[in-house]
């Protein structure tokens, strides 16, 4: 494992953005893109499905997890706004600086537009199935694709969750959040396959019924699909942490590193300089 | 900044009340304004849209989590009763004082009536619309109105979840509190115009559907309509802020600002009458 | 106030039951009690809504939510099993004492037993209103008995939550744990009358609407209607709080206060030898 | 309750695995486990009554509160990745060692595989009434199988929240989490016989509709079908203990009395080489 750690190390200081009203837009666009790509997910999934997988209700449900999601991807980061009117509001009130509200408008608009994009992609191909009845081949990349969606959402929320330098969720409401992030995913993006996301989950249940009587027929069916929910979420898996990294990961990481880098610094020059037991300079580590 | 601050701070201290009943009254009724306002919008959004945006179990989860608002908002300072049968049941058991009990009453019923008046204010013009079909102008107002409301509400809630001085709640709940402000908006005032009390959100995902292929007219449509979720909803966040320092926050900030002047003021007359030294230095460990 | 205090303390002791088995069977049987009526009165509320006011899910939410609140009104004392098979669970891994099971087998199948005939005796004049049209001053009636047993139910649990003698839910937590309270009223108890259960609630709106132009017919209608959901509350505040207290509050404030005599009392003592400073008597309280 | 502990504490270290990575894929196992049944159980409950007792909705609340329950289950021994996805972004990011993921990816599919079969057998049963009016026998046999599956799935999520060397849930949330194991069991298994998963809940109300009109016949409907909610959950109950102590419980208790027992002979050690008075002490307070 200690080659891939230098490797990450190398990766996470070569993509660490230094610039923190920079690194805190980038996080409110990652947090609106999640907001904005749930909740429309869900207001998609209920027209598109005409009604059979959603209501209003699941419209309302995924807009406010998905707010929740979003804060607690970008929250440590930024602050978690997600929506100009709140950034608005704390300017106002002089918790932020005005020279942040324009950023973070924009950002959180380029965030609100690439979570629709990603909707509009990953339902586009539905809703030309309902039009265009394809044959077995498109299915299977309009699942791949599906899939690789989901599952890449389903990894930024919990790298987001478990991840040491970000939001620090107490222990118990970590389980809570990730039955939440299954519970958005299901709303937004379990109209098309079911919202596997999880290669054990499609494949345990698979070799069961195979085994119950349905035989090999189970794995056949569809030139091999049960392949796609096997080997789709790992792709999927992989852009979503690169997802996080890049546009959160990577700089929580680095400012911790760079902070203790600074301490191991004054401490080094302190002892250098050989300041007498007692000193400030000792006081000084212990403080930190 | 600084100015900024100066105009706050005198703000703040203009309008602090300094009675504590009163200030509880005013917390109450802020806070009972907001369980009536999200539930009666649940009922009135149930009926208007004639079942198509609610059913009997939105309305309770928008009193349920409704409550759970009202009692953020105004919990720090007046106890969040909400209701005069809990100002009463906890007279009984002499854990608030019977001088409470009128006063309690009467602000939660203030309270309520204004909750009820914001709601009828909102759907009488949908309902009205939904009678005479109005002109795209009337829209336009209706929409501005809607927005503006919305956007009031959230950031009410929002301000009692940041406030530093309200409701303490542990990180990470913070991001699911969140979630459930925008889950009631939805479920309570989510039929006009689909909510977006949000610039990005609607801003976002309109540039791509023009970019998408619907073109201009996303822009044109209804002589600008979209100009409304981007300018409305900064407006609501102003009256927000107003409200919500108004009726809670300048108080709860007044009361903390009272108490340090207080201490800095007995540190002051310490050091006046010549305490020896090694004491000035523990009465400012201890007050720190 | 000092005289309601004597009252109350006199009241508590007379109350007491230093039994801690009996104690815990009581709280058992209040807390399955609670689980009983709310999951049957979800049941008995989409039967005979015939369907407009319930649906499977509800009767999921209010068994599931009714469980959390029952646990919360009974947990502090008796573990708040609620169910034979947990406790049956509990004795096979030695973690509770086989001769709690037959206590707590019949004292929650009491419980039960009283949570069915609330809902029967709540529903039961429903019922008959369906099946006879009655006059006016039955629906009087009706409505009382609907509102004493809501608010009853509302205050028993809130007196749980803010308890300081019981359950030490974590500040913010408790808001949303009334946010449940006032869901599962809804869930199960919200088809008679709209679960007013608040009479600041009622009344404010009802003002309102009167203002808003149906004038004062809104306080004539059925001969003084309006006069119920004021009064009925208050009336069932008083049930809730006699039955909250004698079958937990009384006994979990005489445990406390036992203690805190008992360490006076050793106090006193161990002043009134003389023992000399350091000595084992200190200890003793410094580590209780 | 001595011999007891002792038998106990015999089964302990006799079904005790040491083996870190194996205790770890069985933990996963069974969260997995419970993820798919819990989950599969809803879609099974929805298609199988026709939508009566359950929606889109509900799969989707299923699958999200399995996902927090499976956690919580294996969390502390395994991490609770219930997903290969998961385990596979941990081990991207350095975070999980690459030999956790295809044992975890082996077991997660086994347990799938058996969430599945419980599924499978629980409703095959009432699919084969559906289809074949079976006789009042097969009823009671098949009530039997219902409950026992029930409870021991409420038994093995109760066990791990309770258990003092698992999740440390904090207090007050424990009651929730007991809420949503009820409400995913009436989500995913209320189908059948109503959920009962209870005796004193289903025994209570059946005494009071006996002395309300019913009479006796609510005995001797059936052939005595009230004994079976009153002794199939205690089978059930018994089942659940084992699961969840050879897949869970017997291992991190012997995890932590491993630890203890080597402490004690560190203390011992240290002791007998005659540590000069004033250090033992000292050991001793540290390790308290």
């Amino acid at each position: 494992m200690g080659r891939q750690k230098v490797y990450l190390d190398k990766l996470s200081r070569f993509f660490q953005i230094r610039n923190v009203l920079l690194r805190q837009a980038l996080a409110e666009c990652l947090g609106t893109l999640i907001l904005v790509m749930f909740g429309c997910g869900a207001v998609a999934q209920l027209v598109l499905s005409g009604g059979s997988h959603g209501m209003f209700l699941t419209v309302n449900f995924a807009f406010g997890f998905a707010a929740t999601l979003g804060i607690l991807v970008c929250g440590q980061v930024s602050g978690g706004h997600l929506n100009p009117a709140v950034t608005f509001a704390l300017c106002l009130l002089g918790r932020e600086r005005w020279r942040k509200f324009p950023m973070y408008f924009l950002f959180q608009t380029i965030g609100a537009f690439f979570g629709a994009a990603i909707i509009f992609g990953m339902y586009y191909a539905t809703a030309g199935i309902f039009a265009t009845y394809p044959g077995k081949h498109l299915t299977i990349v309009n699942g791949f694709f599906d899939q690789i969606i989901g599952t890449a959402a389903l990894i930024v929320c919990i790298l987001a969750i478990v991840d040491p330098y970000n939001n620090p969720i107490p222990q118990g409401l970590e389980a809570f959040t990730v039955g939440f992030v299954v519970l958005v995913i299901g709303l937004s993006m379990g109209f098309n396959s079911g919202y596997a996301v999880n290669p054990a989950r499609d494949l345990g249940p698979r070799i069961f019924t195979s085994m119950a009587g349905w035989g090999s027929e189970v794995f056949t069916v569809r030139n091999g699909w049960f392949l796609v929910p096997i080997f789709a979420p790992f792709l999927g898996t992989f852009i979503g942490v690169i997802i996080y990294q890049l546009m959160v990961g990577f700089h929580v990481e680095g400012e911790i590193r760079d902070k203790k880098t600074l301490e191991e610094e004054n401490v080094r020059l302190t002892n250098g300089h050989m300041v007498p037991s007692g000193s400030p300079g000792r006081a000084h580590t212990t403080s930190a």
